[in-house]
């Protein structure tokens, strides 16, 4: 399988003008807005007419250091469906700029199955990462800023929680003290940057349905709270931020317009973390999609115990969204490592390891069926992958009571993806899903996350730390028990310890915290340390990222 | 004067689609990418055309509280060429975000002179000072990363000076200590923050000449020195940031085309600041604009002892830009406060007040001829200006050398431009300026100084604190004597005391540090403290902006 760079295949394709792309799904010059000839912000009334389509979900089974391929499939099913004469539409998330330059380069699909244009896309695009980056520092200012002129709202300096963002890998933010420098410059306070898909600006832009949507939403952030027992919680309408907010917002908040490697429509819009945050790329891009388009291929962060439980929970719920199908990732070189094989051992058959990964798989299926969704299991094929390799995962996955096909759309494309993109179809003519999520909102906070550790990963419930069992009853006080739930926890397995792979049982998980995400609409539940803030690695990619005298790029691969 | 706020008359401007705008300056669609339907980036190549245009420097004398409208006066000329048939181009530095939440609002020049659409250049506009903040972010993180991975280059962390940024007015950022938490997590050091127009980046940006040139004083910045007796200074390039920061501005660099108020053609490029910057538009947009327009309209920050200076010492020396006239703008109630007129009290007749003020007028217009400029003042016109005051300036002005004329282009728009625009042409009819640059780059750094202090300030020279007397012999061993200096200033005196109103004499100018811009390829000489990172009021402007329902935006005058 020899393919070249991500890079090299983006930057040999020729890309129709998006205004072409756009009027192949109805659109004409009034519905766009064009950043450059390759790019373009669709207008909000789209997300507001009526949906025609119909809503596929891409999953994965939990992500091992092999690679799944969720956005690469996402992106190549698109392009099956294409081929086979259906008008689709891809909806995925944003990528970051910081993580671009240090180990991993781009983040846009991979090999035939790609967004373009790719080094737009994962540098500036069309500015969105940016404006959430002012939007949240803002915020920020305002914040510090009523220290400093007095703190009419009593505010506890020790007890604020909004922190600052930059869109960057930048280790030695992390932990930093800030208002140094006498009564003239601010208050001192310790503070935290996080990356800007950890912002809960971003996760608001996409869960927002509308423009007074969003405005309501920021103003529902709480960004601290009062000295005294009783710690009244802080808005951030306390401290009329959210006009503003939303004003630098106006043009992120509108969905991107970009193209498959194969010429199909794309909307990439809003890139939350799939840990702290939701993991799906946004509501009003969705809802344009299936106001445009037959189908609708998304995706959602990490696994199906992370990604497809929220985008279920929380982004359909919110958005009135009903999935018709999904799709579930896998991939045999990962299934092997959730049965112990070695990295280095992946290309030999190994079907012990196999049949011990595998229940991974099934317990996937397992899960995404439990939300009442038809789903097929698409076998991202390596060509070290064995027959019998192969015919052990189609029997598990059957088993289970999924449909399996294989997947190439890596090294074809559309093409590849072909087999996938017609079984979905086979579900779709037979009436496809009957979707509910897995909890009540109304349910106790506890509750709720009993129901997910128990049902979405096949745990025996949870503990809870002392600070989370305070937290539990400060948010239920405050008026916050009535949300769904984001698990913040490890992608790398079904349990809250990333060293347990395959299909642990006999579990609990531990919540070490709970917070209030409440301009997004939802509490997280944090089950041990995660990371908001990436560092650079000893090299960053960044060292050999040029741009060449006629303005193209080298060295983002 | 009865005229409406500047965002109500943005908003009820009629625009022209910048296509449009375009055509008439004979660009066509692969010359421009579209940023929506009013706002465009021009191709890189344009600036490498051959000029045709005449370049119109617009300056002023010292600001005050009062105001004296240079970017106004600046889109009123360009309007008022174009009312009279020519071909003329408005090229002007765009605002920071910042400053918008602040006290003031918006930026784009007031009343029936504006550049539009005010709302977008006031916001994220093209994206350009966003990039500006990632490629100066990302060289920051490197920096520090590499203290983490071992510091193989020997950095002494207590001298690093390249700064981190953000384009917000944060004051909480101004001092602050970050790579807390522990070995993981980054090296202990102090650290500041600068707002974006203050970024060395921003300056390189307006300097810079074509990619390859960008890419190369990225490189040659100096973020700080080594351990040791020797303090050998470190670059970007020796952390092999400069590809990767100038791969993030391949789109920064390129000029924003835009419209005024009447439609005609503006360049709205770079803004960085008129202290510690050179506080000019980019050198490219000024190039594209002499490539396509007969008259191109610029301005720079400040007075003419700040502004123009540095647009004739460092952009012209740097850009081979022959400016051909000059407007040196002033307002009688400006001139009164310099002669000591209370700002309560502008509105009566004060010849008493004038006469004292008028000197500064006088000084300036000596100032720009003697860079063999010939120059004409804009008296921009109040209506409580009386008939004995407007003589007693014109009187001063030509006594000084310099024709004079009324410009009424907030209330008028180009209309109230004209007088001015005829002067103008008839200096261009009789062969325009013979313009040099002040001093030669290649004497001494104290020697540029002295003559700068002496013939631009009308002081007796400069002292030196015993730091600015190590920087400089540090400075001259590090093979940096022979840039161009940048004085850091108030702006609100000649001098550098900010309360010596007038045309002060018998001063001397105290230097209290010298530093490097090594990457724009300057030095700055800095007198008194120079505010970097701006605060908020105790309500900020901020507190009253929203966007409706349509997407317009309410509350940014």
């Amino acid at each position: 399988m020899s393919v070249p760079s991500d890079i090299e295949i983006a930057q040999a394709a020729k890309l129709r003008p998006i205004t072409d792309v756009a009027k192949e799904i109805g659109l004409g010059p009034d519905d766009l807005d064009l950043y450059g000839k390759y790019k373009a912000k669709v207008s909000l009334e789209l997300a507001e007419r009526p949906a025609k389509g119909k809503l596929v979900l891409v999953t994965a089974i939990n992500p091992t250091a092999a690679g799944e391929g969720k956005t690469t499939t996402s992106v190549g099913l698109a392009q099956a469906f294409r081929k086979l004469g259906k008008n689709a539409v891809l909806c995925i998330r944003e990528p970051s700029l910081g993580p671009v330059f240090g180990v991993k380069g781009g983040a846009a699909g991979g090999g035939y199955s790609q967004v373009l244009p790719m080094d737009d896309i994962n540098l500036h695009f069309t500015g969105d990462f940016h404006a959430i980056s002012s939007a949240h520092a803002l915020l920020a200012a305002m914040l510090d800023n009523h220290l400093q002129q007095g703190n009419a709202l009593n505010i506890d300096p020790r007890r604020i929680t909004w922190p600052r963002t930059i869109d960057m890998n930048d280790r030695a933010l992390r932990k930093v003290v800030i208002g140094l420098g006498g009564p003239a410059e601010g208050v001192v306070r310790e503070e935290r940057f996080v990356i800007i898909p950890a912002s809960e600006v971003m996760a608001i832009l996409a869960l927002a349905t509308s423009f007074d949507d969003l405005e309501q939403r920021l103003g529902n952030i709480i960004v601290g709270s009062t000295y005294g027992a009783d710690r009244k919680p802080i808005y951030a309408r306390d401290l009329n931020a959210q006009g503003a907010m939303a004003m630098l917002l106006k043009d992120a908040i509108r969905p991107n317009l970009v193209q498959t490697l194969e010429g199909g429509p794309a909307f990439v819009h809003a890139g939350p973390f799939g840990n702290i945050a939701h993991g799906c790329n946004s509501i009003l891009a969705t809802r344009a999609g299936l106001a445009v388009g037959d189908i609708v291929v998304t995706e959602a962060g990490f696994g199906s115990d992370l990604g497809a439980e929220k985008f279920f929970d929380i982004k359909c719920r919110f958005g009135g969204l009903k999935p018709d199908a999904a799709v579930l990732v896998a991939t045999i070189r990962a299934l092997k490592m959730n049965g112990g094989a070695k990295k280095t051992e992946l290309a030999k058959e190994d079907l012990d390891a196999l049949k011990k990964g595998v229940v991974n798989l099934e317990h996937h299926i397992a899960n995404v069926r439990q939300f009442g969704m038809e789903l097929v299991v698409a076998l991202n094929r390596f060509h070290t992958d064995t027959d019998a390799e192969i015919a052990m995962v189609t029997e598990a996955a059957k088993k289970a009571g999924a449909r399996m096909a294989l997947s190439e759309v890596f090294a074809k494309g559309g093409e590849g993806g072909i087999a996938v993109a017609n079984e979905v179809l086979d579900i779709l003519a037979k009436g496809g899903s009957k979707f509910a999520p897995i909890y009540d909102a109304k349910l106790p906070i506890k509750q709720k996350i009993d129901t997910i550790v128990k049902k979405v990963y096949g745990g025996d419930g949870a503990e809870y730390s002392a600070k989370a069992e305070r937290a539990i009853a400060y948010l239920e006080s405050i008026g916050l028990g009535e949300t769904p739930v984001c698990m913040a926890k490890t992608q790398y397995s079904l349990s809250d310890d990333a060293t347990k792979l395959g299909r642990p049982t006999g579990f609990k998980v531990t919540v070490n915290d709970v917070y209030p995400v409440a301009g997004a609409g939802f509490i997280v539940a944090q089950c041990g340390e995660i990371m908001t803030m990436p560092g650079l690695p000893k090299v960053p990619a960044a060292e050999k990222m040029r741009v060449l005298k006629d303005g193209s790029i080298t060295g983002l691969f």
